[in-house]
């Protein structure tokens, strides 16, 4: 049995049919981790390395256990998160599949060996320090969306570090940071390969970017995927997104 | 009276009203130069300085001419490109407004003064020298759309020699060029601001990027703006495209 703490609930994964825990107060998960989830393109065999950096309470984790028989090992910092996380794994029985490591991101060459790793996801903290607000004292969800532990440049260090050449990484942010995302990807060796924007609405900025690395890739072929666009004119998800949602 | 040479035809730009001289063997416009005369956000009044380089016929500088009273001058380097942008300014009774100036782009500043232009324009050649075919010996074609007199890395320099401080450049591209493109105007102090995709039908990748970058900005406020997908599901233009070629 796994138990749940008093602000917590356990709420359904739809598209791959596993439950995942919850809180209100402390962390759940958004419509970005289902994009980001769904953007990785994961084999679907198990003998690729596959890593979820900032895990949360584990949704991305989760989610691509439904597309791969591949072990899957998730970094998340905050010890409450990386337990509601485990318990997660434990309550879908896929402890043997996915390992959720509490641990610093720059820390996690000492749990996953440098250059071992095919596929990367990671939905960092999107908001920079200066942007923290005094009014949101929640310091769960402040670590989880600031920069405190990690920022860009860190993410996209350790990120080239775990992969093998010719890894990919997969990473869901905000477009408003896009130049400073390609600068750094560069940095460490990361060459963007396929970049997707997701709009609310029709006729709206974009308000979420996907972007596929491959490290060491070449420069050449780069993408721009088809947008996704959430809601239709009735305020409702598109197929395609509901199909990502609900399976 | 504006005389035609044999193969030149004289299309109307409905959007502004406007004839413009074109030639099937020589040089036509494309939906290209219309996304850009569209994107480019242009002052009504009379007091900008606007330059347009690699202006082909002119279509782009004429389209310019229905949103501003200020005075564009365009630039290109074929003699015979240029004679029929100057033979449609002729036509339109545009020549108090829209000066075309036979030059290299490199040779621009001999021209228009530095640091003094207001919004600049460009629909650069697409393609890298590399991939020129041999199949294809037009060299009025191949120097519009391959970088043989005027690649990235100018197009670029020029561009923030010619803007003050703050003006802005609009230009159109290629999204498999997009990560070379921001490199390159990082190099000469182009801050991007807002990016554009456009899609040729909807679930299709992009194959049209527009960008705006301000000279020496600041590195905030980047945006996407929502995607523009030219035909619909019934290979008509959409209503936003129609009304920017139909007026």
């Amino acid at each position: 049995m796994v138990y749940l703490r008093e602000d917590e609930r356990i709420d359904r994964l739809m598209s791959v049919n596993l439950d995942i825990i919850q809180s209100h107060t402390v962390f759940s998960f958004s419509i970005d981790a289902i994009l980001l989830a769904n953007f990785a393109q994961i084999p679907s065999h198990d003998r690729a390395s596959i890593v979820d950096l900032c895990s949360g309470n584990g949704a991305v984790a989760l989610m691509l256990s439904g597309k791969t028989k591949s072990s899957i090992k998730g970094i998340e910092i905050q010890e409450r998160l990386a337990d509601m996380a485990t318990r997660s794994i434990q309550l879908n029985n896929l402890a043997d599949q996915i390992d959720m490591i509490e641990a610093d991101i720059a820390e996690t060459t000492q749990w996953i060996k440098k250059d071992s790793v095919d596929i990367l996801t990671c939905n960092p903290p999107y908001f920079p320090i200066h942007s923290l607000s005094k009014k949101n004292p929640n310091p769960y969800l402040a670590i989880a969306r600031h920069e405190i532990h990690a920022d860009l440049d860190l993410v996209m260090k350790v990120s080239s570090d775990l992969l093998k050449t010719n890894g990919k990484a997969y990473i869901v942010h905000r477009p408003d940071r896009m130049l400073e995302i390609l600068d750094t990807m560069k940095k460490y060796r990361l060459i963007p390969k396929k970049i997707q924007f997701v709009y609310p609405k029709k006729g709206k900025e974009a308000n979420i970017l996907l972007i596929e690395a491959i490290k060491d890739g070449s420069m050449a072929g780069f993408k721009s995927l088809p947008p996704i666009i959430i809601y239709d004119e009735n305020d409702e998800y598109v197929p395609e997104v509901r199909k990502m949602i609900y399976g």
